[in-house]
């Protein structure tokens, strides 16, 4: 019989993280930009008296533990204080995506039932309007972010300076199980209705520990960090906690994040790690080319979220000294997954192969487990060509969807995520995503990457963004669809160039039409700033 | 009522440190320097293979869960394969200290009731000698670790190697929860007996994804690491686990753990990283002086076990650019407590005020949490002058000891290990240890930090080791008795000089009367080469 190991029961919860940064890193600063530019200094000295209060304010307004409460705010200290005060108090915090539609809102509300809804001001509109609706909601609170703006606002509004005020200081942790929940967040759902993911304690705490270990974000005191990531977007990549574990500088950006408010920020801030969609970092290049900014002290801009170019990496290098790593994850993994750093031995590559390297989506980080599986269930090699549906496990990977039925296909019966992606895992251990599954071209029977079709088409130096979807073709099954946006109006590029430069990676059969190049003004994206190519696939069929 | 998460029941246990090892680093290498000065070199894919045999062998000697099996051995790869094969399979890895007494052996073999031992065939005498006396222990596997020794043999005793090369690969784990004990060690047992800590895999597992935190070790794919801490020493301090978990390549040094062989196998393997105690340190520093080495890839020496002068750690920075860490931890805390890293704000002081930091024990790692009590039982001010008993709670550190009555004296009602160790935090959250409680040196009612007094010692050039102990005193309760041992004997320092320099930094009721300060040829060390102030003690008493 197996004998326990005779080690402390310390449970693995968020107000853990909370203590260590009040003991240990009570001087150390978050600073948060406001709505009318001005920033916003406390210590986590601070944000742990104010964390004590807001639990006490919650526990007045007749929170439980096990209820959800909604935030719908941009990245600021109240938010952080929130993402703190309602697990520790055994609450669920959720917080909602500001960017999506009002139809995707209502019906996340309704599906969460949240129970208090704390909104920064400016974006109280959307409660004001569908009050009547929204029939579990017993509480709204107003956090102002100082926007001057005439939104409507919910009637019998709360307003959070006002309640942290009036409330007592004094600390009290009800005591639970690490696997208690802690977060809720709901997937952005580009196919079907959002899906909810419930994070624990433990998960969520594993996953902090996981965000601070040197070959993952190597999240550290001496770091200044800014997430340009939102908070409502999977825990903003568990950047919030990994910072409160280490004493890490906070930098809140707000709702500003491009060009100079955020080039202004990071200078001032002396940022050192950034984290963002590629799209913010592909439009950041473009501002950071045109205006003079001291960022000597940003070494890493971490970007995740949906595939990078290469020249993107290869151009913050050069340029600028600035380290992108690339990372993948999902909402239902936490959502770090994986990330790109090279190993000892790709050191000494030449650039071009090592870049070939940067551009995968990198090693499993610690703590998660990769396999790729075709279609008939089998397992592939790991050999960097056979190509697969990316199944992900690991202590922060979801093993349900909230409130959904337990058999969803998402989740195999051996404890296995399915991700969705199509990916391949090489001799290295690196993964790479080649297509989300329902974006496979599959053209005489074999698939093309759409991924792989985008990034050499990005490396055009004129293009800024591209989108290969599949559109139905008699001949082939699927044919590819190459949409493309110049960086420059101006500089034209003909269709046959980005053809010609595309027959050097692709097989004749595999190629677009040249009727089927199209440059367009943008491209459509999701509420998370992904590119949509539902919208893409349904444009390709008029 | 709270809701359970629906995150992955995901177990943090060993093998799953090695499947990582064997899936993502499989080509990562590691070294070991046998007995005849060769080196034994082979990959985690090796080493992974080779533990699936080594789980067949031990089950089919009918190790089974639970079972305690020992090690007798020096750091090689084959006490690695024995770290995950053991714990694998759900038995209890037991590492004995190769260096303790006869009678301290026997009494631990016993307490444990170890089935099985796999011992070093140069150190297999002890075993044929007490082999009547070990009852328990069915089976005695011997591995060779090319010493030309003529060592009695225990009978009946079984080769490694033949064991292996007859032994299935076939991986057959068994599922356990990650509460199951993995490990088990034994304090090195400066008073008493010798007391046994039992490691659990989760305690394990969250220790060395600790190990790997940037704050921490930040030990990650890119380091290679020689731990000169024995593997029957706490673990050697979670390393073996921390690379396997992040493919760190490992550079195991067998016995020669000084001077030329330990040089030289650092400069041959580019080591970057490397752990020892300060003894150690202290003589390699010596050594380095006099000799030539490449050694340009040591980017960070960690030292541990007791305290550390000053001044090595800035001869260390400023002779060969290497940064010495200073960390602290115990056998019940498996081992890491606390690390010394400067925090940001640091950075620009001048050299003798960090240096005034750093040779404090440091911030407690994520996930330790500390508080210093008098002897009253109250919490002391975290302002860098108060001194009490430190105490430590976390998910790694035990909370009562093998085989031991629960209500031991050194775990609090409310769930905190008490150390043992004197200890200041300042408000920069950073520990110091002034003492061991049993040194304390209480005189006129007030304690002298004994720890203080030799840091002082030791910025005499001139002095290579000091210890300061207590004696009694009529007058005084407890008079400082000061052993100094001399870099070069042929250089002499007058105690009176020693005792001008304790002037400025202690009163003068708490300096040691001139006719206390001796200087000596060694000082006792104990068999973990900490200083052996209770042999000095009884000495003092002469």
């Amino acid at each position: 019989m197996l004998q326990p190991g005779l080690m402390m029961d310390f449970p693995l919860t968020i107000p853990a993280i909370l203590r260590r940064a009040a003991q240990v890193f009570p001087e150390k600063q978050i600073i948060s930009r406001l709505g009318d530019g001005s920033l916003h200094r406390y210590t986590y000295g601070d944000l742990n008296r104010r964390v004590l209060r807001l639990m006490n304010v919650l526990r007045d307004l007749g929170v439980k533990s096990g209820d959800r409460v909604a935030t719908f705010a941009w990245n600021s200290y109240r938010h952080l204080e929130l993402y703190f005060a309602v697990p520790a108090l055994g609450a669920i915090l959720h917080p909602l995506n500001i960017r999506l539609f009002p139809e995707q809102l209502l019906y996340i509300l309704q599906h969460a039932k949240d129970r208090a809804v704390f909104a920064d001001r400016s974006l109280a509109g959307f409660f004001a309007e569908h009050q009547s609706a929204l029939k579990t909601v017993e509480h709204y609170v107003l956090m102002d972010d100082c926007v001057s703006s005439s939104v409507a606002l919910p009637t019998a509004a709360l307003d959070y300076e006002t309640l942290l005020a009036g409330a007592r200081e004094e600390a009290c942790f009800p005591v639970y199980d690490e696997n208690s929940a802690a977060s809720l967040c709901y997937t952005s759902g580009t196919t079907g209705d959002p899906k909810g993911v419930l994070y624990s304690h433990r998960s969520v705490y594993l996953h902090a520990m996981g965000c601070c270990m040197a070959d993952s974000f190597g999240i550290r005191e001496q770091e200044v960090v800014l997430p340009v990531v939102p908070m409502y977007h999977a825990n903003a990549w568990g950047l919030p906690y990994a910072c409160a574990m280490t004493g890490a500088t906070q930098v809140l950006p707000g709702s500003q994040l491009f060009g100079k408010p955020l080039a202004e920020l990071m200078e001032r801030e002396r940022v050192t790690f950034a984290a963002g969609v590629p799209t913010i970092w592909n439009l950041f290049y473009q501002h950071l080319q045109q205006h003079s900014y001291d960022l000597s002290h940003l070494k890493v801009i971490l970007s995740g979220g949906s595939a990078i170019s290469q020249s993107l990496i290869a151009n913050y290098e050069r340029e600028f000294g600035i380290q992108v790593l690339n990372a993948w994850g999902m909402t239902e993994t936490s959502p770090v997954g994986s990330l790109c750093r090279l190993k000892a031995q790709m050191e000494d590559w030449p650039s071009e192969d090592r870049l070939r390297v940067r551009i995968k989506q990198g090693l499993p980080v610690a703590n998660l487990e990769m396999r790729i599986r075709n279609e008939a269930g089998e397992e592939l090699l790991r050999d960097g060509k056979e190509a697969g549906e990316l199944e992900v496990r690991g202590p922060w990977v979801a093993r349900a969807y909230y409130g959904s039925s337990a058999a969803d296909c998402a989740f195999t019966e051996d404890g296995w995520f399915q991700t969705g992606d199509i990916a391949t895992l090489d001799a290295d251990g690196y993964m790479e995503i080649t297509d989300r599954k329902k974006d496979v071209i599959k053209s005489r029977g074999e698939w093309i990457s759409s991924v792989e079709m985008e990034n050499v088409v990005l490396s055009h130096t004129a293009i800024l963004e591209a989108a290969v979807v599949g559109r139905s073709d008699a001949l082939r099954g699927e044919a590819p669809v190459l949409y493309a946006v110049l960086r420059d109006p101006q500089q034209h590029v003909a269709p046959q160039e980005l053809l010609e430069a595309l027959k050097s990676h692709f097989a004749q059969w595999q190629l677009p039409r040249l009727s089927d190049i199209h440059f367009v003004d943008s491209l459509p994206k999701t509420s998370v700033g992904k590119m949509d190519k539902k919208a893409l696939r349904s444009g390709s069929k008029e």
